[in-house]
């Protein structure tokens, strides 16, 4: 799609827009179209971050989180409760927690899952420092809020697995229908999942 | 959806990336965890694309195609023919023509189209130069390609009125379903169409 009438910076930018997740060689053309004629500081701005993400961030030496400073805003804060330890898989998972504000205590980000096929080990997430943080920082609870898929209940299990010995309480966050769902359309695992999780309401 | 736990140059990477079109918060979120993950040289690259996109490109001044050279590529190609011209609103539609291989005559590209509401006239687009060209080019038809929308109608309407008395084939490219579309699926004024510009077959 991307033809001799583009000049070579215009086909460069469109093929390495179109590697951005999400988006194909349409959508990266009509992006490069709009930033043709989008003003020059908007651009420029643009390309600055790009070049400033990479040389700015880092991940936190506490709980893995990307920060641009030496501690993340969350380690930091200390307002934060100690006692409660959220492990998530990716700082995605993190940020869309924070957003929801339904949680006020810390986190860990393991950093992906476990994935075998792929030769991805427990060594190869930050497995060994959550457990060195259980040992070191004043953890009551730690809530495994890996996502419910294979690899995401496969990494929860080992964890459970892995800390039996600990004195901390394990939890896992809950799976059910989504708020707004329909049981008409929900999966058949999700749905067992639903009626697994029941709770008491009267 | 942006909170505090985001860096400042992710927030902002964030907002600029959820400016580009058909990008909400959501996917510029998304985009923004994989530049972070993704190679440094990639978004290196990236960043300087965009730098030089806005210093490199200017518009072709026969046709106000985009270009990064003294003429387009179109414009600079010798065998490509003079006689056909095909005048379009936007170096996007060129894009789209050329990527079919359907036309191999030249172009002018408008640059948008009569807007009356939004204070766009006849002199915000490149018509004055579309009218030299007829004068100076070698020009034997000129094939109106402006989307088949209202304002891209009125604008072919008012280019036909203009060139009334110049002594040129004037053709519009044709409505109608779009191949692999539906009949019973088309609107009233897409079957309209391509009912009035049937053609005889046998």
């Amino acid at each position: 799609m991307v033809t001799k009438a583009h000049p070579p910076v215009l086909r460069e930018l469109v093929q390495r827009l179109a590697k951005l997740p999400g988006i194909g060689e349409k959508s990266a053309t009509r992006m490069a179209m709009f930033l043709l004629k989008a003003p020059e500081e908007y651009v420029q701005s643009l390309a600055e971050n790009l070049v400033r993400l990479k040389k700015d961030i880092h991940t936190c030496p506490v709980c893995f989180h990307f920060t641009d400073g030496a501690l993340c805003s969350i380690c930091a804060d200390p307002t934060r409760q100690t006692g409660e330890l959220c492990v998530v898989e990716t700082s995605a998972d993190l940020l869309a927690i924070e957003e929801s504000g339904a949680f006020k205590g810390r986190y860990h980000v393991l950093q992906g899952t476990l994935a075998p096929l792929d030769g991805i080990g427990p060594d190869d997430l930050r497995i060994g420092e959550l457990l060195t943080r259980l040992e070191r920082e004043a953890v009551q609870e730690v809530i495994l809020a890996t996502n419910p898929t294979g690899e995401g209940e496969a990494t929860a299990n080992y964890l459970i697995k892995l800390m039996e010995k600990y004195p901390v309480r394990l939890t896992r966050i809950a799976s059910g229908i989504p708020m707004g769902g329909d049981v008409k359309y929900a999966d058949k695992v999700t749905l067992e999942r639903a009626l697994q999780g029941r709770r008491h309401v009267q």
